[in-house]
């Protein structure tokens, strides 16, 4: 039997008050442990339950936030947000670094042992905590083909792993060519799965920001992103024996 | 205890004898049934190993020969051989055929849950047979982004799973391109997988014809690209339970 231990926990980042979601498996001692960042509306319920499933797993799960507690259900309100950030690593990365101090705090983490995987803008963090060169055990992302500062990438020590939807006009074609040329060129352990068919935020239940041209749920490429993320942990990331 | 049972298996096609690997899994039952396809230049233990491996999971496997019981070790030889047969649908899809009735005949084969799985010129043969509309419950193929004659990509019913390396030279951007916009035309489900790093038949232990440019083993995309082969048939070909 597993039981799982959630905590609501608030930090300042970026200069707000985030509200994270902190999620324990069952046991005593210190565990795998996995970030887990948000699409760019934030963290929601669903988001807390993929924490929630990661820790019925084994792993100290620590579902961030990256705007303060709020859902930006509005897309005009999402991009007005998201869209300076994702230009800037510096906010990016203090976002990330936030919550890894809370997740490192936190007893049952090894702090050794952390994956970061991201959805989005969450996805983007990811990557940029890789690029500022923090010992990561692998980095995960869907639909966060986002590249960075020149030179940077050399400093991702991990394998990387991403994911994207053949429809996503925010990730096009030119968009995957110059994030595989970053991950190429920086000498990077790399691996990219299209999903076909896939619309961006395929890996979402169907939201109000759904009704965005070229967004769009798909359940089935969501079930398979979400196997290839635990096949990403269970490869890099693997869980000791159970107690 | 797993016990596999192997035979060697011959049959008539394209003008040749075949011989081809038939592989066993323990018990008495009907299973879920597997194509295995080889690389262009034949069938060799490595590839038999692949077969037993599956049927040591409960699968019924057939790896099934391509061109009459040879190893063609020397580039020039093999090219000159799978080039024409690369070019001539109906000669593969004789070739794939011939080795579906072998696997069909087999009494401990399942034949309404059979996948295709192959490997450069056998996953070109994978996909021929799924666009000669034969009844399969998955195709996946390494290193075979083969595109068909027009329209007949639609006749494919079933998941398509395509993996790659990224530094691949006979399957360039032009040919995944292709490739992708017709399964996307036809309606097709399917994932592709680029293996960052990873050259032509980055899934086969070096051999002799690993000498050419562009050509060479990738151990650990290798792992990956066959666990996530274990991947497409644990969703499209699920076992029974043990007996």
């Amino acid at each position: 039997m597993t039981t799982v231990t959630t905590r609501t926990v608030t930090y300042p980042a970026d200069g707000l008050t985030m509200v994270g979601h902190l999620a324990l498996p069952a046991g005593d001692g210190r565990r795998p442990a996995v970030l887990l960042g948000p699409e760019g509306p934030g963290l929601n319920d669903f988001q807390r339950s993929r924490a929630d499933a990661l820790a019925e797993r084994g792993y100290v799960v620590l579902a961030f936030d990256i705007n303060g507690g709020r859902w930006l259900g509005d897309p005009q309100e999402m991009l007005a947000w998201a869209t300076p950030l994702l230009a800037d690593p510096d906010r990016m990365r203090a976002i990330g670094h936030a919550a890894l101090d809370v997740l490192r705090a936190e007893p049952r983490t090894d702090p050794d042992r952390i994956a970061a995987i991201g959805y989005g803008t969450g996805g983007a963090i990811a990557l940029e905590l890789g690029r500022d060169g923090v010992d990561l055990r692998a980095i995960g992302t869907v639909n966060a083909l986002t590249t960075g500062r020149p030179g940077e990438a050399a400093r991702i020590r991990c394998p990387v792993w991403a994911g994207v939807g053949s429809e996503d006009p925010i990730m096009p074609d030119a968009q995957r060519d110059a994030f595989i040329a970053e991950l190429r060129d920086a000498g990077v352990d790399w691996r990219l799965v299209v999903y076909g068919g896939a619309q961006h935020a395929f890996h979402h239940p169907p939201v109000d920001h759904a009704t965005r041209p070229g967004v769009g749920h798909h359940p089935l490429q969501a079930e398979r992103a979400w196997r290839d993320v635990l096949g990403l942990l269970a490869e890099c990331l693997p869980l000791p024996e159970a107690e």
